[in-house]
């Protein structure tokens, strides 16, 4: 600790949000360089190796070989699936001494690619599994949490190559095992769930999420049966069609200053009441206006028609509607749609894209036979008795509703059961995804079959944030006096402290350290001399190594003390017999 | 082989210039992404990981602690130094969404300086030892030779932090120890010359150049002591004055139609012959004319004095100007020197830089006393007798003339001795800097010293090569069948080929593969089927393993062929001793 590169900090960084990053700046891992761009501390950067090797060891237990492809890019590939132009301002873009376009490499699914068809040509040759540990670059909008969400990051990207759909399952699925067994090593809880696809293109699509209140993604978990999905990729089941029969015609009525749903229900409450119960938000139907910007530069006005009691998700929206970007319905939009009354929007106005050039979807919740109040078109008035199919059709069906707890599950739907949604919060660790056959034909990948025939190459494409595993282990391995890491990840594996002044405990406790080191245990020493004691223990818990040894007054009576930093478990272990008892607890 | 991403290649890649590069692609090492940026495939990914880890465990030996700074790097810290205007084209500059300037790292002084700012205060926490592994970006006018000189790579750079000159050169020292050992290591002849310290500032540094003939870097050494430098770094020893009494007063003669040296000497042989020995190039003072571009946007005329049979070497004049830029003058400034005759100029209208507003610097062999032939200031006119301190003085001198092979060797010269340089050509691997405290004053590095008094910190800069190294180690050990690798480097230890088409010898080799791996064995099993011997033996020498070992049609007298890859020299094994013969052979 004399000579080690580190500092710990009492106070909190003004910047941080969560306690990894609180942790991991005060215990001197890692540094701010820039707004989401960070240095690795010497401790730090142990702690990554381990993280790095763990996933390196799985990757090639299951047989996929390590490459790597530069980070800066030149634009061609990305041109050529067009995702220079669909990640928007996503990424880092800059020009070399030529004028000529690179970017820093996102994810590398056109050069991995490329570099398949350069090397293969037949059926024979695959599958292939390949991969990559590398730095990475995101212009993020908001970095965030330090490591959680940098803009400079490391990931393990891998790509399988597969003739056939059923291939591309095989692969899939070994690369699902192989994460298990990864993130059952690093030590946080995960949980694996269903997600869309997003700007990658393709089809089955899931997230290792770490379980976490400070995350960002919201996933839902039914309380009965194993469903677990990304809020994103939640599919609502679509209600078996409703008899209508006794519903009278729709009926306009005057609803004056009701531009609310909260206004609207209080009127109707008053003028029309319900004998069964009373109206509430979920029977309006709510009718939301967009607009999409299309990736060619070209917008799209587009209208959802949803219940009166839930929210467009914005990330729900955009994950259907990935990679073209969505904005709000500005005034000079609705002016070029005179028939939209804002605040008494009703199907009368939308239709059908055809009759107002406005293409509707409709939540799946808005199905055959449901009955709805909504926007008559004209100011102070709604339709109520409009029936979904019998007065009104939509130009398809949206997953863009809000989730909330206590939805059915969609899983317990189809199988008959009552199950319930549950929502919780999630850091996104791993996303493992069938992309199908997207970028070998933007790319032209095609080998020869069985039968001497050009066939396109199916893939899949895998990700774990290495880096983000970082703060995700620190997360969810704290306490209040500082970091608890898992063994097979700690900085080291034992941190000795030599307290008092005595020199014999000095030289006992250097005696000890070099024995360890000998013995292959990583040992922090803290030979500070002119250091307090409470200092040096404080500075032990913050740093959080698994096995503080504490060499000091035991000594007199031939002990040293060992700690258990998780469970704060002390012993007391004679001196001659440290070197054997921490080999034993170090080996597990 | 079946199922290792590799494909070697008959045939030469069009772009490769040297060896290494030409061998690296088409034993399936390396593939080119963009110009100066490559892509490892696996079989060069082990390769160059061996290197990182030699590298790295020389690093750690000598007690230098590893970190790792971002390659995304703010503007802010390089500018404080003068070095985001500096780089000039030389670095890869981008803006990220919010419009922050930002740099891809060339290499991290600030960085370093700033985060030893950041965590050490006293004089107690030195010296310390950083590094780090990392890829650097260079936007090179030239990218060459593959990974030799590219765009994107791998440095290990070090930084030494000392309260005193003494303590910087103690680190320096170990640094120097510790990369001979590395080099040592690598597998390739190199040398350590005295070299320039260039844009980095700072005094004592020396180069580790790779001996190679399609080097870049000329370096010169002593044939008869153990001097070396950087031709950058030539120093020219000053001759003593020469006694110029009996030297007649400068007379100038008409020389008509002699614009070039070859004229003028032809002239002076026709008109002024010399009893003693013919007239020579060697007997002309050549005036040079230059611009330098300061980084501040300003220029300024240069006038280089050096013997005719010279010229002015760009590298040296660079190295010695560096950062500035330098050009040739063009016709619009000689415009504004209406003195300057071309082909003519001589000191009479150069003298002092306060006479003519040009600064003159003469090469160190126009010492005092010395006798020239010169420029006359007039058209067809030169000035015979001309002697230096007498008749005309510079403003300095500089070292910028040519170093040839027979020039004086500089410490002979200082030493007594008659020793001549030869020149040679390199490739820079590594280079060592004494930085002093440019960059701690240009940042404010400062720590407490025992007096409790503030005091500038003192830095050593030191690089390897580390991505450069494995095309420089291909370099050095290849033949005219393919790459020749060091053990130490190799990407596998064994290169194991199953002959024929009889399944026992299948057999056999794949279990020789499987006890060789338990053992810990690297080794590359050439498993195809339908590929005949002859394409597998050829594999097997171009990718270079340094040990093939043969399973063919030996085994029916139970025996296996095992061959070293550099000597050529193949033993008979009995299969039941090969993995105890084939162990040893790789444990050395």
């Amino acid at each position: 600790m004399s000579s080690l590169f580190v500092r710990t900090l009492r106070e909190d960084p003004v910047d941080a949000e969560v306690p990894s990053h609180r942790l991991l700046v005060r215990a001197g891992y890692i540094r701010r360089a820039a707004p989401g761009i960070y240095t690795w501390l010497p401790l730090g950067l142990r702690v990554f190796r381990k993280v790095e090797a763990i996933v390196r060891e799985e990757m090639d237990a299951m047989g996929a070989q390590e490459l790597q492809f530069p980070a800066l890019l030149p634009r061609e590939p990305y041109e050529a699936t067009n995702r220079w132009t669909e990640y928007g301002p996503n990424i880092f873009r800059l020009q070399d001494r030529k004028g000529g376009d690179y970017l820093l490499g996102p994810t590398h699914e056109e050069m991995f690619t490329l570099v398949v068809k350069d090397l293969y040509s037949s059926y024979k040759d695959l599958p292939v599994w390949l991969y990559q540990i590398q730095t990475k670059y995101r212009d993020e909008a908001r970095p965030r949490a330090g490591l959680m969400r940098g803009r400079e990051f490391v990931m393990k990207d891998s790509y399988s190559f597969d003739v056939t759909d059923a291939g591309l399952d095989a692969s899939y699925a070994a690369h699902r095992a192989a994460y298990v067994r990864t993130f059952d090593r690093l030590g946080f809880d995960y949980v694996v769930v269903r997600a869309t696809s997003g700007a990658m293109g393709g089809s089955r699509s899931e997230e290792f999420l770490a379980s976490s209140e400070v995350g960002e993604d919201t996933y839902v978990r039914c309380t009965t049966c194993d469903y677990a999905a990304n809020v994103e990729a939640v599919q609502v089941p679509a209600p078996a069609p409703v008899a209508h029969d006794d519903v009278p015609a729709a009926h306009a009525e005057k609803t004056p200053d009701t531009p609310t749903i909260a206004t609207l229900v209080d009127h109707l409450n008053e003028a029309y009441p319900r004998e069964d119960r009373p109206w509430h938000a979920g029977d309006t139907l709510k009718n939301v206006l967009v607009v999409l910007k299309h990736a060619d530069g070209t917008r799209e006005p587009l209208a959802i028609g949803l219940p009166g009691d839930r929210e467009v998700d914005q990330k729900r929206l955009e994950g259907m509607l990935e990679p073209t970007e969505v904005e709000p319905m500005d005034e000079a939009e609705f002016a070029r749609h005179p028939a939209l009354v804002k605040g008494y929007i009703g199907p009368g106005a939308l239709g059908s894209e055809q009759a107002s050039g406005i293409r509707y979807l409709l939540d799946p919740r808005v199905g055959e036979g449901t009955r709805w109040v909504t926007g008559a078109d004209t100011p102070g008035s709604h339709v109520i008795d409009l029936v979904a199919g019998r007065d009104f059709t939509g130009d398809g069906t949206i997953e863009a509703a809000q989730v909330r707890d206590g939805d059915a599950c969609p899983q317990c739907a189809t199988e008959g059961r009552d199950g319930v949604l549950e929502t919780a919060r999630g850091i996104e660790m791993g996303h493992i995804f069938q992309l199908g056959r997207k970028y070998a034909e933007a790319l032209d990948l095609k080998v020869l079959d069985e039968n001497g025939k050009l066939v396109t190459v199916t893939m899949g494409s895998y990700g774990i944030g290495v880096s983000r595993a970082v703060p995700v282990i620190a997360e969810d391995n704290h306490d209040e006096l500082g970091l608890v890491w898992p063994r097979e990840v700690a900085p080291a594996d034992v941190h000795l402290v030599a307290t008092g002044k005595d020199s014999a405990v000095f030289e006992a406790a250097a005696t000890l350290a070099d024995a360890l080191a000998a013995e292959g245990v990583e040992v922090i020493y803290d030979d500070r001399p002119k250091v307090s004691p409470g200092v040096k223990f404080k500075d032990a818990e913050l740093i959080g190594v698994p096995t503080i040894v504490t060499v000091g007054r035991g000594l007199v009576d031939g002990n040293v003390e060992v700690k258990d930093r998780r469970s704060g478990v002390r012993t007391e272990v004679p001196v001659g017999e440290a070197v054997a008892h921490l080999v034993g607890v170090v080996r597990g």
